[in-house]
């Protein structure tokens, strides 16, 4: 989409279940070894008992929802500010959704960013800002 | 690491190789399948000339350090903002460096992040917090 | 959308570069190994004189397009044939184009399925019916 | 096998669980990520109940077969077609079989396909069409 073509309030979201499998080729593409994400024994003495998602995994579907529906081809991702406010664990359904909070100069869109599990809580937050493609002049 | 053993301006870094299997399978992991990302035949005709891997990706590897190194294991990882500065092209060697710019309240760590290409570009740009482990009473 | 959404000559596509990366992991979920695919001292000898994508990897793309554009989520993929008309090499970009042919009764749609490389070249053409959701009843 | 080898009847199998790491690794692929395979919230919403694998991935392990047992090394695929009569769950164990139907000229060879489930259900079923490999001739 074009900048001309974006509202403030406009809309989209991404969502998919984080799997075991997920988590573990995130891992093995970073490098982000940290015995939360990849060992079971370790996870279990900690405060949440269990393995979780890495925060920057939920926070790339952020990355997912510019890149493929709002505004789609063609942006340019200037920037992305993130807030990890609640764990995922293997197997939750997170949904992310960003929505268009403010049309700047020099053609950039601001963009609220929501992450929320399947029950609705808010497990990320943050702000991105985007460089949407421009309306070809006539 | 223990929040008594962290210093401003302790550092540490992690570098990797992009690979065309890793930007596929992190556009397989999150979805974003936008065509800058995997379609060459899209990506010549874009100012950038050949496919770039995901801004996420690169900023992902700051997580790697904070799992891995510092502070390491145990620590919570509060929030990362993320400045897209130059494109990380398939092949490029990206290093992730992150440094202790300021110890808070509360037991939180402030630290600079900077990844930069084998060339010394800067790629990405951002700031973390994060809440290393307290050392255990006596 | 809904089977009333639909019109004959509705179209969508979707395009990606098919990496070795791509082939090696279809290969691997499937198990077809076959030295056409991941043998290069074998392929050389072929009359292609390269490794070549899986047919079906090209093919599923259409389950891409149906899944994710045209008709998108809740639509039942009832059947797919697909005829493969040239090689995909690792490598090539494929664009997988679906469009509408005809409305059934049952509620089922046909779409004619296409599927051509960067020079234009159809590597695989077929036909796919599927069935839409129904728009719920006021 | 070359084409004097084939005999109509002539029959082999694959057989392999389909687990959830096929399935999200198949999406990530072909950038399939409709909601049924990947969205476990929704796909309780579904008459489903739960995630199904893509059809096309129950429907590729044909090419398997033919790739690795029958007809093997040498052949051409050139045409397979699939009704999908059964959902494949996350953790089904599909078996694809391909059955020699006919001898065909120009050294065509038509094969029978059915993968069933573990309890004997048919979820796909097919035809295929395939160039094995000539004898040399002496």
């Amino acid at each position: 989409m074009y900048y001309d073509e974006l509202s403030v309030g406009d809309s989209a979201s991404f969502e998919k279940t984080i799997t075991e499998t997920d988590v573990y080729s995130f891992a093995g593409i970073i490098g982000d070894f940290n015995p939360a994400h990849v060992n079971q024994r370790y996870a279990e003495g900690t405060k949440f008992g269990r393995r979780i998602a890495h925060g920057m995994l939920s926070g790339s579907l952020f990355s997912t929802v510019f890149g493929t529906k709002l505004p789609g081809e063609g942006a340019i991702y200037l920037s992305q500010s993130l807030t990890f406010l609640a764990p995922v664990f293997l197997g939750d359904t997170v949904k992310a959704t960003v929505t268009v909070t403010e049309k700047r100069d020099k053609g950039r869109v601001a963009f609220d960013c929501q992450a929320t599990n399947q029950d609705g809580v808010v497990v990320v937050q943050g702000e991105a800002v985007l460089l949407p493609p421009r309306r070809p002049q006539a």
